[in-house]
């Protein structure tokens, strides 16, 4: 028999629209126009305001000849001009490519070129790199200089200013959503430590339902206040450009996530939510007791990239903060999977809430199925929390895949999964625990060793400020641990008898590092992440 | 030149996968498998047991024989197998059908004919009507009676129960998400008021996008504790079963919104939010003041159907509740509009803010785009508060369309629009307000007559409890208002000319009702909406 749900019941203009979280501005601007979309420095806008702007600058991005499927770079620290690129460029149906403002001049020449940047906005604070890149630079995009007056320094290298080119805008411009939800909305290299970055495709439905996801994950309320510790450059910040505005909140804007202006923003603005590497909250925990000021919301902290040690969770609650530990990659729109609180975990001591908060946890809400499996078979692996195997998942915000690379987007997608390249094991309660990447883990005399938990064993002990563990070429094991330490202030005077000897007690012994390195300051990328590689190749260079 | 971002980018099993609200039961089941997914009565399940049951009742009917497209059909009141329908039927990609509990059995043939109901799940309490409406119908379903311990008398009429179903099934069944998201989800018949009832058809993305809406709209958080005062029949409980769960919920069911449970799952299970008509809130408020018990935690209702009178918003306050106001039809998976307060209306006079949250507000998240129109050019009536036109809506969570009806479904989405059949005015901040169902208008000396307004002042009256205003045919006018008033106990001495005096001192003369009935109780349908035409008819015969 037919099926009579299938017959006559077509999708038309009145009971589908593509999802695009470019709607979200256009509902905020008329549910709340007098609602503060953005504070940075001296500047206020309303969401009225901001709606306006955007607006605008589509329409002189139009003018400029930017059409469907053009990419639009932005070398741009978090500043009000970031959060309405995120707006302004899909609303032509170009694609925004935020760049990660401290890459070297040759890579962002190659992303330029890449993506065949028509547009390419940047700041005076990267104005030398800039120009280096412009110089070798084939694309010749447009330049276009945001004048932050919050920055001194640099030089301007564009053609026009943002607000000049604002000005060129038509007041009465009038978007169009994407045709498809399937079309690109922005583009984010992956920092790879070899070869070249790949290009990260996202798109409008993926965008959109991760910002929901967001929304709902996270607790952000109508009319959250939302700090930008985090780059907007680094995977569209998690989605919170379009999350935050999802719920008619307030953008705080911050060019770098210092401790001051970050508890200066907290107690002057109302912050309620912010996400920060571990790295970020470690700043926090550590600053002078002097630039702390008091607050009287409840702010809620979201955490990834590293899992964060119980002493940072224990500290951070102390300061009144509640930690979300989170797991993604730019290849998932940032947030992919979540640490669930279990209810029951508010009853556990300390160190065993810390050991469960440390798993990377459950699937967010916009992603459909994971599994810890074999690299090879697929097979999943048991739920015994101990055989380790790869992380892969399936969703709505997974990539498109990476521009202009079918060979790399076929190997990421192989089997009808996406491949993590994080290694970690599954619990019986279906939490996922991130041991290693790939490419961190550790052979030594046949065992694996992962670094986090050799890591996470130093950041125990209470002289240590941060770790950093990698694997160092030898004869015998083929492999050992070396670690690299900073030490907080006041306990300069460790030895690596004390470090070696706090290992021991607490790992096995194949685990212990066999070298100690302390540093000044451990190498990272702009989003706070260890740069092990950097690391590696001082031990065999 | 060529879009580099439509080249080798297609959607795959790892980055796409067809929305369903089904996926919010997975995600729940293994975020919070041991929190409460239902109370009910003495029942108690978790979202583990929950998940199991609802995997096993569709093994069961698909060992039934049911297949994707098939109709089930539930005559259930707000008990757990209701809400385990919801998910297990789409889950086998079935078409779940909720009746109407109140209406006649004639019409329920209708409904098992006209969807050709494969299943019919009935309870005890209505199988006076289920039997009549079985012996008319032809579509010949089997029938399956939920034998709910907490309701005495009626009759079993099944071939079995829900229970010995529920033990045919597999333990292990797998689910497949649908296909495609457009799939039909569930059925709902609109109970019109002349001619046969309509099949507005739902589909997996109107409804998992019109829950995250509920979701964000409605501010549930993890763990929201959910009443079930709205029966689960209308618009599939305005897609609250699925949007609970998606936050990892708990759903306390209510066979009947009387007051004494109301009040008593309020205080005992901690409540945090439900939805009902003004008439139910209307009905707590005037509840005997023994039956309220004391509650710690904030409680937000969520009312529509009819604007919240001032009165009721202060009354509802007074009782430490927080009322929202919703505007949704059948067609629009219950809510596609919201009153979103705006945060200067705090400072506002009790009439004042409640002049301003009885307007229906402006689109809900998961809509796109609305108007009040022409009804014929579709030409946009201007912004001032005073021109009347018909209300249009666009989006997401807008019916696929009518059930075997292609003539109504055309009409109903004729020019790109669904068109709503409610008479509104638009005011200048965006914000549309109800005037009338095309309907309902009276047109009186040429001079249109809302009847909401009329209502509206009659319920400003100390002594009225409830007051519908209907035309009535009149030779020198055409129509003149009429009023039906029930009065509150106590109050039973007033008179006609006190009602007309109140009239006078607050509105146009000719809007003065020129008939005043009084009446023990007026006629209402199963959601709570006063039934105009059962007055009319009153009038006219």
């Amino acid at each position: 028999m037919d099926n009579l749900y299938e017959t006559g019941l077509a999708a038309n203009a009145a009971n589908h629209t593509p999802l695009s979280p470019v709607t979200f501005l256009e509902r905020t601007a008329l549910a709340h126009p007098n609602r503060l979309a953005v504070i940075h420095g001296e500047v206020r806008r309303t969401w009225a305001e901001t709606h306006r702007r955007c607006l605008k600058m589509a329409s002189a991005l139009r003018k400029l000849g930017v059409r469907r499927g053009d990419t639009v770079a932005a070398l741009l620290p978090n500043v009000p001009e970031m959060l309405e690129l995120h707006f302004a460029v899909p609303m032509i149906g170009a694609v925004l490519n935020t760049q990660n403002t401290r890459l070297d001049a040759k890579t962002m020449t190659f992303m330029l070129n890449h993506s065949r940047a028509r547009i390419f906005f940047t700041d005076r604070e990267f104005s030398d790199r800039a120009r280096a890149a412009l110089e070798g630079c084939d694309a010749k995009p447009t330049v276009i200089d945001v004048d932050d007056p919050s920055f001194d320094g640099g030089e301007a290298l564009g053609t026009m200013t943002y607000d000049q080119l604002l000005a060129t805008g038509d007041d009465d411009f009038q978007w169009q959503p994407p045709e498809d939800e399937w079309q690109a909305i922005t583009l984010n290299y992956t920092s790879g430590t070899t070869g070249n970055p790949k290009g990260v495709v996202y798109h409008h439905r993926g965008a959109y339902l991760n910002a929901l996801s967001n929304v709902i994950g996270f607790g952000l309320p109508s009319g959250a206040v939302y700090l930008w510790t985090l780059p907007m450059f680094h995977c569209n910040g998690w989605c919170y450009p379009w999350a935050v505005t999802a719920v008619g909140g307030t953008h705080v804007c911050l060019r770098q996530p210092h401790p001051e202006p970050v508890y200066d923003a907290i107690a002057n603005h109302g912050v309620t939510h912010f996400c920060a590497a571990p790295v970020v909250l470690n700043m926090l925990i550590n600053a002078p007791e002097e630039l702390r000021k008091p607050f009287d919301q409840a702010v809620t902290v979201a955490t990834g990239g590293a899992a964060p040690p119980a002493a940072t969770i224990e500290a951070m609650e102390g300061l009144g903060m509640k930690v979300v530990h989170l797991y993604g990659l730019t290849e998932t729109y940032g947030p992919s999977l979540v640490c669930e609180f279990q209810d029951d975990w508010q009853h556990l001591s300390l160190k065993d809430r810390a050991a469960k908060m440390a798993r990377q946890g459950i699937l967010s809400l916009s992603m459909t199925d994971m599994m810890v499996a074999d690299p090879n078979t697929l097979a999943p692996v048991p739920r015994d929390g101990t055989t380790i195997g790869e992380l892969f998942v399936r969703g709505n915000s997974v990539m498109k895949g990476y521009l202009s690379n079918p060979d790399e987007t076929h190997k990421a997608f192989a089997g009808g999964w996406f491949h993590t390249g994080d290694l970690g094991v599954w619990h019986e309660d279906g939490y996922v625990e991130i041991k290693d990447r790939s490419k961190d883990i550790i052979i030594s005399g046949g065992e694996n060793i992962s670094t986090l938990e050799v890591e996470s064993t130093l950041y125990d002990h209470p002289a240590v400020l941060e770790a950093a563990v990698v694997a160092a070429p030898d004869d015998h094991w083929g492999e050992i641990p070396c670690a690299f330490i900073t030490l907080k202030r006041g306990h300069e005077h460790l030895g690596q008898d004390d470090i070696v000897a706090h290992c021991r007690a607490n790992l096995a012994g194949f685990k212990v590092p066999k070298r100690i390195i302390f540093s000044e300051e451990l190498p990272k990328t702009s989003t706070g992440k260890l740069q092990k590689h950097v690391l590696r190749s001082q031990l065999t260079s």
